[in-house]
């Protein structure tokens, strides 16, 4: 996927080609990466080795996620500077989602090694556990376990579509289930700056000279819920119309409204995970259960179509379930600044334009390990890199090349102005 | 489910006890029961003891159905009376779809000897295997090998929901997979009768003294169509709904679609499988899969109906692909005017009534090993046993005990009077 040579951005070209395989289906060209797996294990190898190849301290968290850190964690009173992202998938994901923040991270390391930067505070490179919940259905589910946000019992007995639980995982996978709040790793963390593929086309629809890199701003409010609608058993070949009540035909009218609500309120709402029971060809559907993602600019926006949606579901004889909600989160003003600055001289020509208007800024309707911490008081920022198809969480998922080393020059950029003295950004 | 102690219908009431706490969920109280699976032999062994109880000769033909014979099975030139059914279900079905029919035929045997008949033609209970197709997605499996209706090669390569393929399923039973048609065991059939639950309420509505038992006169015209539906895979949270190909919305949309055309053409039609790929709760659906069922009175009706459903599915960008077709299957006429004669005795009160007229005769919208057999030459009939709920393939399925008893001594008579003489029905 990325060919081989490009000066100037360390190694990132041969970590990049080293993870390409990691639970690829070549069928597709998707990834199957998902938390506690062998496919996890290598990759959580992988970051050991590229840890211990830079002389990096690597610690794990109680919460799985690892830590390599360059210079003293504890030797800023003020803590250090993180970058990095995440190395699993959802199912048949993309190859750029989490990896190419993490990669991002120990390139911009070395380069700054290269230019014989020693920074006044210790750097550490991150990858979360568990980012996309793809295995236990619950998202950022590593920060959300240090944060405190997700208390531990309840992560803890997470199932999976197999029926293990996460405890059971951690105990197959050899780890601890002492999991929880980690208060001593957040408190190593001054900042965190997460690199990460845009997942839209906002970027590609720019002038294509400043726009390879943006400076991320905020997280939209978003939230889950929980569908279930009863129908009644019966059979399809002999069971008149007038007597059914199928809920897959109630299903289908949820999801068109749905999509009509969304539209209304300028919102994105999404019936993306379904379940027919007992889902056979000759029996009328006596029960379905879908799940809701909604998310927008505006919270108001996104609850008033949610209500919408929930006043149908009740009409029609479901329930909604709130599952998860978050609150639009902005990330820290003075660290955008900071960093918006520092990519200013990172991406190609700039020296045309005045800097902060020219570095675009997006908020995006993904969620993040950034927005976690951001929620948990840490300073907080985001980088996005270029994505032509705007796919993300499918195989189209892509970034050229050279918008991926214009991301580590950008990322290098902003870890050197904010390690250049020892204070807090 | 059903009390012990009514006479005069032999071991009917302690041979269904046994047989309900076979493959039951008692969470649900349906059933599941599925070829070739740990259910499917306690069934099989169940079905060998009885025929062992009564010292009536076991035989397994080559697609491993079970035929129980009393007499010579090849004395008579034109072939023995075949009573009997299924003993397997959908997923979660009810107790009485087919099991009613083969206990119903050991409990007429009982009859017969306790009046001390002695038929001049040998009779067979038959059990025959994977009616329901619920593991391997072909009905009436069993009847289908050996008509030849389901070539064997075809039959072998039928895959489970976990990949197993039917020749590997019969393997690990420790079944011999030279399955394929059988003609000897078919020239032993000189008449087929099926007692089978109803599954509707045609005879719930009915005068109720002399409704508990309805003649089958022949079986709906159906088919079975697969419909593919594509999508393009995205994220949920940052993909605008005017750039999204959500593969489920389209499935909403022929969902409705296939209701509206079945009500215009004045047959059932059902959507009652369905898959979403990749199903993720933050992934804008990028496939799925649905499975159509339509059935009705006539075959031209179904399909215009089926028609305008796949022209739908192309307007949108799927693929309708028919899978199987069976046209309506008329039972033997002078058959059918025979045990709808016999029956007439059988049913209470019928002496205030004329015979011919009084007895219910329903067809259905439901395949039966019958119909298959009607289609390979074989003088067919079929008996219903009134279902006050209507329901099938669910756990509310239910007959009462009387209409049970009702139903015994009605096949009863109907096994007295075609073994009466020699001669073929």
């Amino acid at each position: 996927m990325v060919a081989t040579g490009s000066a100037g951005v360390g190694a990132f070209d041969r970590m990049w080609d080293e993870l390409v395989p990691v639970g690829r289906d070549d069928r597709t060209g998707g990834y199957h990466r998902f938390a506690w797996t062998r496919e996890d294990h290598t990759l959580r190898e992988w970051f050991a080795g590229e840890a211990a190849a830079r002389g990096l301290e690597l610690v794990e968290d109680r919460a799985g996620n690892q830590w390599a850190w360059w210079g003293d964690p504890d030797a800023a009173p003020g803590g250090g500077i993180v970058v990095g992202s995440h190395l699993d998938s959802v199912p048949d994901g993309g190859a750029f989602d989490g990896p190419l923040g993490v990669v991002s991270a120990f390139a911009a390391i070395d380069l700054l090694r290269a230019k014989g930067v020693r920074p006044a505070r210790p750097v550490a490179v991150v990858n979360f556990g568990d980012e996309e919940g793809a295995r236990f259905g619950v998202a950022c589910a590593g920060s959300r376990i240090v944060t405190g946000a997700l208390p531990a019992d309840r992560a803890l007995g997470l199932v999976d579509a197999d029926g293990v639980s996460l405890a059971e995982a951690l105990g197959r996978a050899g780890r601890p289930t002492s999991i929880g709040p980690d208060p001593e790793t957040l408190r190593r963390i001054g900042a965190f700056v997460e690199l990460h593929v845009e997942q839209g086309r906002a970027l590609a629809d720019l002038d294509p000279a400043t726009s390879a890199v943006a400076v991320g701003t905020g997280i939209w409010p978003h939230g889950r819920w929980r569908i279930e609608l009863p129908g009644e058993a019966n059979h399809a070949g002999t069971t008149g119309l007038a007597d059914r009540d199928d809920a897959l035909l109630t299903a289908a009218e949820v999801i068109m409204e749905t999509r009509r609500v969304a539209v209304e309120h300028g919102c994105v709402a999404t019936i993306g995970r379904l379940h027919v029971h007992p889902n056979g060809i000759n029996a009328v559907p006596a029960h379905v259960t879908a799940h809701l993602d909604a998310r927008g600019t505006e919270s108001e926006a996104v609850r008033a179509a949610v209500a919408a949606i929930g006043a149908t579901v009740e009409r029609v004889g479901g329930r909604l379930h709130p599952e998860s909600w978050t609150d639009a989160t902005g990330f820290d003003t003075s660290l955008l600044d900071r960093v918006a600055g520092a990519v200013g001289d990172a991406v190609p020509r700039l020296d045309t334009v005045p800097r902060l208007d020219t570095v675009p800024r997006l908020d995006t309707g993904a969620g993040h390990d950034a927005g976690i911490l951001a929620q948990a008081g840490i300073p907080t920022a985001m980088l996005f890199v270029r994505n032509p198809t705007g796919v993300s969480h499918a195989p189209a998922e892509h970034a050229e090349l050279d918008d991926c080393h214009a991301g580590v020059r950008a990322l290098t950029r902003v870890v050197g102005d904010l390690t250049r003295d020892g204070a807090a950004p």
